[in-house]
This record gives C-alpha cells, structure tokens and sequence, in this order.
C-alpha cells in the first residue's frame, strides 16, 4: 500500500489530539525519502522517542522517560496502523508498541499498572490508573479501543478522566492489541468486560458500584454490548455510534480490510458470515438498564448516522442520551478539545466522581 | 496583511506545542471564507471555546471550564499575534485574551493564582501555580516569555515543571502582554524580576533559596539578565539564545515591527537608538553566579548561531551548559518533544524538586 493511502486513511485529528507531535505528523505524511515507507518512518520515529526515553531513565528523569516512551510506544502504533495486507510487520510493530508501553507504565503521571485478568485459557490484558486526588473508593470508567486501536492510544484521554477524580482501566478485548494474537473477533464481548468488572469490583482503592465503560469507535458498539449485557455498569458512553455493523460491503475498503483481520478466519467468506449472524445490538439494546450518552459525528465517514438512528430506535428511550456533532467527523476527532471533556465530565458525574 | 504572510509567519510547532488544536491550525493557516483575515479567524475560535467554556462552568464542570477559556485565550492570542501594523486590533485581541486567562485561572488543574506585584506606580502580573505533591516549601521558576508572547501561553509548559514538583511563576515583564500598556521594552529588565523575586521569596509555600528563571525566544536574553542582575536566583534556563540584539537591520522584518512596537517609542530612529544603547548582555554575562543551560535550534531564523557564540564567550564557562538542537527551528519548537521536557528536568534537578 502506498504512503500516500496511509496518509489519506489516517485521521489527523484524533492523531494528534491522542499525542502524535505535529512536527511528526506533518513529516510522516509529508514526502518520504526514497525507501522510506509509512511503517518505516513511524517505527524510526518510536525508535528515537525510546533511545530518548532510555537515556533520561537512565539518568533518574523518570517522568520525561514514561512520557518518551509512551510516546515511542504510540509511533509504533502508527507504523501497523491499519497494516493489514502485512501481518509480520504488523504483528511486530504491535508486539513493539505493547512492550514500549510496559516499560512506560510505572512512570506514568499517574503511573499505570498492569493487570492481567484471567479468562478461558488466556487473559485480558489492561491497565489501571487511578486519580491523584485522594478518596474513599474511587469511581472507575473502562475504555475500550476499536477496530485497531488499543489501550496504549487511551493516556490523554485518560487523564482528562483522572483529573476529573475518575479512575481508568484501558484494556484490550478480543481482536484487540495483544490479545488479538489469542483470540480474534468474538460475538460476545461482554463476556470479556464482565470478566474484568469481577476484577475491577473486587480492587480495594475501587467503588465496585461505581464503574462504567467507554468505548470509542468501534469500541461505540462494545461499550453498549458490555452496560446492556451487565447490569453492574454503572453508565455508558458510545464514543460514536456503532449499531449494526453486521453487513462487510457497506464499509469503506480498508475498515473492510480490518474487520477481515480481526476475525482470523481463514476466508472473506467465513468473516463475512460472522458479522452477519454477530454483529447487530438489537436483541441486546432493549436491556440496557444504564445510563447511556451516545456522541456521534455527522460527518462519520466510517459509521453513518443510520447507526444513530438504530440507536435511538433501540435503546430504551429513557436511558439514552444522543448528542450529534454537526460538524464532526468520525469520533468527532476534528472537535476533540470540546468532544473529549464534555465525555468524561459526563461520565465523571453519572459515577458520581469527587463524592 | 494578507493572511498568508501570518500563516507563514506563525510557527507551527510553536502553536500546537503550546496547546493549538490541530483543527484550528488547519483551519486558520487553510483557505479562509470571503471577508474573514487572520484575526476573525482566531478570534471566533476564540469566542466559540469561550461559550463552551461559559457553558460548563454554569453546569458546574469547572474543569472543562477552566481549560476551555484557556483555549479561549490562546486563541485570542493568535489573533493579535505579530499584529503590530494594526494596534487598536492588537490591544483589544491582547485585552480579551488576558481577561479570559483571568476567568480561567482559578479552574485550571492546578489552579493559577493571579498575583500583581508592585513596582513603580505599576504592577507586573504573574500566574503562581503550586505542584499536586506536598512539600515544605516548593521550589519555583519564574517565566519569561518572548517579544510578542506572555504568560497565558506558558500553561502546557508549566505542567511539565509542576508534574517535577517545581511551583512556576508566570509573568509579563515590560513590553510584554498586560505590562505593554504601561510600560514599554526597557535596558533594565532585571530590576522587575528582582521586584518578583523579592515578592515570591516571602511567599511561605516557597523555598526562597530555590527559585530559578527560564525564558523563552527573546526571554531567553531576559532570563539570563535576571540571573546576571540579582544573585538570589539559583538557576537558569535560556531557551533559545539571545545575547547581543542591539542591532535592528539584523531581524527579520516582522520581528523587526515587534521590536518598533513593544519599545513605544515615536519614531523609528528612537527605538533603534534604544535596542542599540541596550540590548547586549557583555556587561552583565560575567557576573552570572548561577547554573545556567542554554538550548538553541540551529536553524533558528530569528536569533541566529552567532547568539550562541557570544554566549559562549562572555558567560562564565563553569557556569553555563550549551545545548544545540542540529535539526531545531526558533526555539527547538519542532522538538518539543524533546526539549521541552529536558528542560523541565534540568530545572527541577538545579532546584533540587522533590528533596
């Protein structure tokens, strides 16, 4: 796949607003040097954050070397970023991007920690921050990434929540990050999000009655799968809506391409099927007994508004809440400096933060 | 001026380092509608985060609240940027941009405690931020901004030093921001911070035997000014090098009209008489007792690598530490990144935070 398609598939603004530097941003998208592709320049980017990251750890400047290598970590991210069509290079840079993120974890502000919550055979991985502020039993919000993106790509985000006296648990469900390498696609990911709710409820520093989920894309439709098929959520927000995703051809090629990917099945015709019997919120939605603020961008060039309009039509009317961005495109990125704190200042107050 | 020359002007890396959404940026430096300039631009930008802003804070979201008017305030801040052909326009941009910093002060996460100190028949306005952790008696840095930036642009920056445990104050010195209104650029700049220094020295939550200064762009000739001038500073920061600025022909014209503006002087021939009478640090750089780091981009267009040489030669060499940014522009703001942080940890390891 040529650069210039990678250029034209990313989204400049959720780049930026999760933490890609605009000087990079504008290099990456920019001519490359003969040779140089998109994954090689994010991946020698990620690679000068972490010599940089190293070399301040190394000298006890702890808070400059979490904060290089979370931003080494997310310059990997972008180099598999939807390189699908290349699973080695893919499947390293994701295995590169998760490990840079282990090693930023302690010396974040506040620092991450990793929690590996057990499930079937594998587990899920995910990690725990918690507010600075002190409190009996904080309130705690789980965020789920989307097709390809992941709980490394959550810091900024989560910090909007943490400030808001909301603690953070980001994790990778199945097809996501690095649990995708066990287990693809699955109908049912709620099973998953209750497996770390009984994790999550049982922490000492957490209110177990006060925990919501937050997914952003894709995450639109995971988030709601998870509140409607638990009821110990507490609320919900779909960071754009995702209802029924169950029909391949109507997406753009390359979110085609993805979905393909995550599923792992051997055929387009075996991922096809599965989305088609899975993929749909309607026996689910009438269930929702939560809270719910769905925030969509008109513009959404991956999710149409038809998906709102499912939404509205599908969740009890009574615990929905649907703010349309106007001039919004798919996640609303284009508007995250207004979108992302008006998301977690209405989290923060359906879970009762600061109490 | 025709809105691409400030779209040229503007450096990129500057604006969305300091806090410029990425959307905005795009936006204002892109096409603009029939009958909209530079100015309108960031001023409706401006008024639009103000309304979101306003709004949150009336819903009790002080947190959104208080960074939305900050994003309010930076925008008001581009708008009169570099506006000097235009001074009505410019005043009421750089008023409106101060009196939105003011609403936001007391909701930004830490807050930012607005300080006036006397001097003269005067004050000089300033910004006080405490770090989260609790100590007896933080260290602190004063901060200087540049030849058309203020303290209402420090904020990102601050949180780098406050996150190390280092307190900031933030200030507008003569010719700058609020303090341009009665007081044009002045020989003796170090007078003022002393008059800052004297007032941040009897403040109890401060240790008074630790307090450095860092400037930035032409800060970074007041910075080492201030150090030079008055010993009770243990540290200094110049980010960017500027030494000898006595001669005008040599700036680029648009910094050249910063300079003609902020000295208030009647003619041209006055102003040029006052920077060449004054604006060169041979005098005082020998008498610098403090630690002081120097980082400078090599492809500085404004200050060019000479600065750097002078600097070199006049400072003491056991006190001063050069850093040269190869592939750096003014001030390294292409590397944020990088710098930035690095210059945090430099100052908050001198001022010995968290001890």
């Amino acid at each position: 796949m040529a650069v210039m398609d990678m250029a034209a598939i990313a989204n400049p603004g959720r780049m930026m607003a999760d933490g890609i530097p605009w000087p990079d941003f504008a290099a990456g998208t920019g001519e490359l040097p003969e040779g140089v592709d998109w994954f090689d320049f994010w991946a020698s980017r990620g690679d000068e954050y972490e010599r940089f990251g190293q070399d301040a750890l190394d000298r006890g400047d702890t808070i400059t070397g979490g904060d290089a290598l979370w931003h080494a970590s997310l310059s990997h991210h972008y180099a598999q970023f939807m390189w699908f069509h290349d699973p080695a290079r893919r499947e390293a840079g994701q295995k590169t991007k998760a490990e840079l993120y282990i090693r930023a974890a302690p010396h974040l502000v506040p620092a991450a920690e990793r929690i590996e919550v057990p499930i079937d055979d594998t587990v899920i991985p995910g990690y725990l921050r918690l507010p600075r502020t002190q409190a009996d039993g904080y309130p705690c919000v789980v965020l789920i990434g989307g097709l390809e993106s992941t709980k490394e790509e959550s810091l900024l985000f989560e910090n909007l929540c943490l400030d808001r006296g909301v603690a953070t648990f980001a994790m990778d469900g199945p097809g996501q990050g690095e649990m995708f390498f066990d287990v693809g696609m699955v109908p049912d990911f709620e099973r998953y999000t209750s497996a770390v709710l009984d994790h999550l409820i049982d922490r000492p520093e957490l209110d177990g009655s006060r925990i919501g989920v937050l997914g952003r894309s894709l995450g639109g439709y995971y988030a709601p799968r998870a509140a409607a098929g638990d009821h110990r959520f507490a609320a919900c927000v779909a960071w754009g809506a995702a209802f029924d995703i169950s029909d391949l051809d109507q997406m753009p090629p390359h979110t085609r391409a993805g979905f393909l990917y995550v599923t792992k099945k051997d055929s387009e015709e075996e991922a096809r099927e599965q989305l088609r019997r899975s993929m749909d919120l309607r026996d689910l939605a009438p269930k929702l007994s939560c809270p719910m603020y769905l925030m969509h961008g008109r513009h959404d060039s991956i999710f149409s508004m038809h998906q709102v309009d499912l939404a509205r039509e599908h969740f009890p009317a009574d615990k929905i809440e649907i703010e349309i961005e106007e001039n919004g495109d798919h996640c609303a990125h284009n508007m995250a400096a207004i979108v992302r704190p008006r998301m977690a200042d209405w989290m923060a107050r359906k879970l009762g933060a600061g109490r």
